[in-house]
């Protein structure tokens, strides 16, 4: 009966929404190891860090013990225009299972970028702004953070250069103009605009490049030029700070309601949707408030929790940034070409990483045909045609959901529907093909790439 | 002070949603004139309407009479995965404008057909399916059509198959994979299936197509194949019934701040949306309630309002329609292949017809480059990608509120958001890089395709 009386979606009133960012490493006790300076082993110091990132977003960065940062005002006006965003009860999905498991996910797809990346693009785009800086440089993979980084700037009136990963360039062909309808310059990568790029097309010729690749690319150029600094749409203590708005939406929707889940899920590449998604759960697991399964979902074709080792290594494919401890494949794994699915990160925020590591959350993979079957069905029934990043959720939900209707189980699910897939209709065309194919690497492959990594 | 409080966007809550479409012409003191048999010139019989459409949407389609109908349950339910809609404050364009206006939309964008035409393909799709047909054919002009059918049909388990006017199929490539995610078949008309089609090609051969080609393909399929029917996404008083649920929301959201608008303004095609959004509010200008400006803005290349007659035509090219009594510029004309921006149409809703006819509507055209620069303005200050025909109601609202500043005036102003941009990055790119250009038909053009009209 209570059932009943849950909407499709939950909305927070305007008044409701946070007004803080919770950052969850002030509640771990065994915090994320600290960036490293490749050159000396030494800690990053707030002022090597405020060549590359501004100086604000340094401090967010490097703060492990402040558990609440205010969002700025300005940022909150632009949270208006798009948040909150809505908590859906997947009726439709439920009935067409015949599960009795009860499945919520939070829908972050609302908004011109199409993903939850414009949370922390509005927030790094106003720190740079204050900082009086001229623009800004960042990598795209599967082009949704681009997208994000250019309404932000646009908004904001700040430069935009964005580096995008070749593949997701070529597939994506009409990313570049939504970009250019906000005024951003973007270039596929690995381009010969920088040393890095030219040194990797020169080592790797045709390479389809990687988030690695760009991310490289993108701190070359803001190092370089003056008024300009890097951000990063993902892996990022900061990013996960800004995207804890996502959870802290979320869990206050489902506390309106008195629901109290019993597995969170969310898709991992870098970890800035999970890491925002699961915050206040993770908060209350870890004050041993409350206890939930909270699994982090990525691809069989790059999967770093599931199958890489937890050690430091470099962020970037160019080996020009700081190391971070984290499940990594190696700086030097680029994700196979066929793989369509974004996610294509061969590391992990350090926080996430070190949170796997000592056992608050699991981790599975999933093969990207797979991925996409789950998505055409969620589309079918929810109406919502998702993201194959977000998919990689869905497909585990709905799993969960058909095991539920074995057991009888009534679980109640939450994941996280990161973005929609109105960009990534080559990919779906592919699969309506039958042209999609999987692909796993081997235990070779894997071995070759992590003994790349660096000695510290 | 008042504006203060209220919201960037209003919500209705799920309780608060239109539980009853309102039917325009039940107000009317001039109702619309009937559809006629274009063979014996006699208004046309539920029992000849019905071998084209489902007996219920006949039934409504004919109803000059019943002010309110009842949403069936099942399409409520649906409904609620996409709606309510939000009535949109404008506060960050209003800033950059430096305007004293107010202004509002509605936007129907958020849902992944990405217009508001899924109201009435749902609608349309549980009547198909209550009298037990195997599935439905139609046209789709800029594909939104056409993917909110897909998406109905997919939900409720019928057969779809969709004519998609040329121009826009080889301008839009994946509009044909979301449509196809969602099961549909999508041929590109005019095409060699029909016997219309063929006609048509054999008269204008390279002809890039016409919502009027592709209604009369779509509809000799239907009346060709047992247990099919044909279902339209405009024009009709049975969309404009359906589409209704926008007005209605949007003047429950409006009461609800107690704002009371001065102007409503929508982009016109053949009307769906225009007819949806402004219903409640000409119920109070039919009755002496209230008054409202309501302006109607159609494209410069396709001006039925501003520049056609208002006499009986066929609401298709290939004939084989009913004749309507509308504004229009003859069912020969089929609008330059350099507009890109939809409302391709070369008629207009009998019902919006006669409205404007009888002194309660305005309409201005616009043309495209500058529905386009519009467009991109709003996207970078509102953060959403309009679709180009919602960007036509765009641009007057933004002129409007321009004017505002000159006088002073803080005139509210409400407009309706159609949908989004996502799959009309081609036309984007042309505007980028300054390939668009714009077309006004000649006045020889237009008595030309005006000449054709049937001798009623």
């Amino acid at each position: 009966m209570s059932n009943r009386e849950i909407p499709y979606k939950i909305y927070l009133e305007e008044n409701e929404m946070p007004k803080q960012w919770y950052n969850l490493r002030a509640d771990m006790k065994t915090k994320p190891a600290p960036l490293l300076n490749p050159g000396t082993g030494a800690p990053m110091t707030a002022d090597e860090l405020s060549h590359v990132f501004c100086e604000d977003l340094v401090a967010q960065e490097l703060d492990n013990d402040t558990a609440y940062f205010d969002i700025p005002e300005e940022i909150l006006s632009f949270y208006k225009m798009y948040r909150p965003s809505p908590l859906v009860r997947a009726y439709c999905l439920e009935k067409a299972l015949g599960t009795p498991a009860k499945i919520y996910y939070k829908f972050e797809g609302n908004n011109t970028s199409g993903s939850h990346k414009l949370n922390s693009a509005i927030a790094q785009a106003y720190y740079a702004k204050k900082q009086g800086l001229k623009g800004v440089t960042t990598e795209t993979g599967a082009g949704q953070w681009g997208t994000a980084l250019s309404m932000a700037c646009a908004y904001l009136g700040l430069d935009c250069k964005v580096y995008m990963v070749k593949v997701s360039y070529e597939q994506k062909p009409f990313r570049r103009e939504v970009m250019r309808t906000y005024g951003a310059s973007v270039v596929p990568s690995p381009s010969m605009d920088t040393e890095v790029g030219k040194k990797i097309l020169a080592e790797h010729p045709g390479t389809t490049g990687s988030l690695g690749c760009a991310i490289s690319e993108a701190v070359e150029v803001a190092t370089t030029h003056e008024g300009y600094r890097y951000v990063l749409g993902s892996v990022l203590n900061q990013v996960l700070l800004h995207q804890s708005v996502i959870g802290l939406e979320a869990k206050a929707a489902l506390d309106k309601y008195d629901i109290k889940p019993d597995v969170i899920i969310g898709c991992a590449g870098g970890g800035s949707n999970l890491g925002g998604l699961i915050a206040p759960f993770m908060r209350d697991k870890l004050l041993g408030k409350a206890d939930y399964r909270i699994i982090a979902v990525e691809p069989a074709s790059c999967p770093s929790f599931t199958r890489g080792v937890f050690a430091y290594d470099f962020c970037d494919t160019g080996k020009i940034c700081p190391l971070a401890k984290m499940y990594t494949l190696g700086s030097g794994f680029i994700p196979a070409p066929n793989h369509a699915g974004g996610l294509r990160f061969h590391g992990m925020s350090t926080t996430l990483s070190q949170l796997y590591h000592d056992g608050y959350m699991e981790a599975v993979s999933v093969e990207q045909t797979k991925v996409f079957e789950a998505a055409e069905k969620f589309a079918r029934i929810e109406g919502i045609l998702p993201a194959p990043e977000s998919s990689h959720a869905i497909k585990v939900a709905i799993d969960m959901a058909e095991e539920c209707k074995k057991t009888g189980e009534e679980k109640t699910i939450v994941f996280g529907l990161t973005g929609t897939g109105y960009f990534d209709l080559v990919a779906y065309e592919k699969f309506h093909n039958g042209e999609m194919t999987d692909y796993i690497p081997t235990d070779d492959e894997l071995s070759q790439s992590i003994a790349t990594l660096p000695k510290v």
